[in-house]
């Protein structure tokens, strides 16, 4: 690679993280282009260059975000995590990385928003709920979880508790207690999954 | 009340509705306020005559959110509710609200955006949090719920619980699927709240 493109590839990568904090902070419709431009010090045609548009920067954030989910799943499939296990970790490991930058929330605010972006993106959770109920079926089998439960139904519980938590935690102290508040989730929903002991 | 006058609290009650609606559709950078003249099909002037600004429309809005949020907690008191039947009660009524009036979810959205309002609104979440501290110590002192929970803690996870269940219905399902769900939460969250069958 020359140097001129690695040149691009850091400028490409600056766009994106600068412009996922402004999304973050102050949502999509009261983002320009020209502001994400001033804060990098480089000119409104340099993000053109990169992005023809606002929505094309708002789908590579949302992409780049499905890209380091993807990552996390192949770390549960490396660490043979399975059940109750996977399901701990992967949430402490989203969380700390909402608590650590705020940029990753980002793509849940601008797929909340998607009334307004100019392009199709994912939906929501989705994603997260399919992942969640294969967890669970896991847990299942383990005994970690009772049987009688709907697999589908308790993930997705399970990920709008998640997503509830963050939201809060967010809001009235900028994630600085969302690790300690998802710990506490699981402590108060695992005695209703795993029902009564000995079960 | 003089007709006139009446006639101009049906527009301030007019505007409202529609502003709200646009709000939870769009979000606030993305409503103007002559879009809602237009929908409702009165001029711009007739808006400025009841709100001085987008702003002081957003503000109206989250105030009337909270004089129906007063008007429950007065109902609980008449129906002599309390503890987990005062949080059932409560969650579901709300929850039938925002199924039936998706207006109602806009001084949600208008809190969470407040760092583009140019005004100061309430912090959301804490108000509920504080009343549903009151619901899970009375909830400890009839024995529905274990003594050692922190009353607090508990009182955080149930309202994170209910605006994750909330959110992930609203982006699925516009709703339709919400009291249902709210329901399920409870019969998922009252094991870990109650503790072990007996103590």
């Amino acid at each position: 690679m020359t140097q001129r493109e690695q040149q691009r590839l850091r400028t490409r990568a600056a766009i994106l993280r600068i412009a996922a904090e402004e999304f973050e902070r102050r949502g999509y419709a009261a983002t320009a282009l020209s502001e994400i431009a001033g804060r990098l010090g480089v000119t409104k045609g340099t993000v053109y260059f990169h992005f023809p548009t606002k929505s094309a920067v708002a789908l590579a954030v949302v992409d780049s975000y499905f890209a380091r989910w993807r990552e996390l799943l192949e770390e549960i499939e490396r660490r043979g995590l399975t059940g109750v296990g996977a399901l701990r970790w992967l949430s402490a490991e989203v969380a700390a990385s909402y608590r650590e930058d705020p940029g990753t929330r980002a793509p849940l605010r601008l797929m909340r928003e998607a009334e307004v972006v100019d392009t199709d993106l994912p939906t929501p959770f989705l994603p997260w709920i399919e992942v969640a109920t294969r967890h669970v079926r896991q847990a299942q089998e383990r005994g970690e979880m009772r049987r009688e439960l709907d697999a589908g139904q308790a993930a997705w519980q399970i990920v709008a508790g998640f997503f509830g938590v963050e939201e809060v935690s967010w809001q009235l102290t900028r994630g600085s207690d969302l690790v300690e508040r998802v710990e506490a989730m699981w402590d108060l929903l695992l005695p209703g999954l795993a029902g009564p002991a000995g079960n």
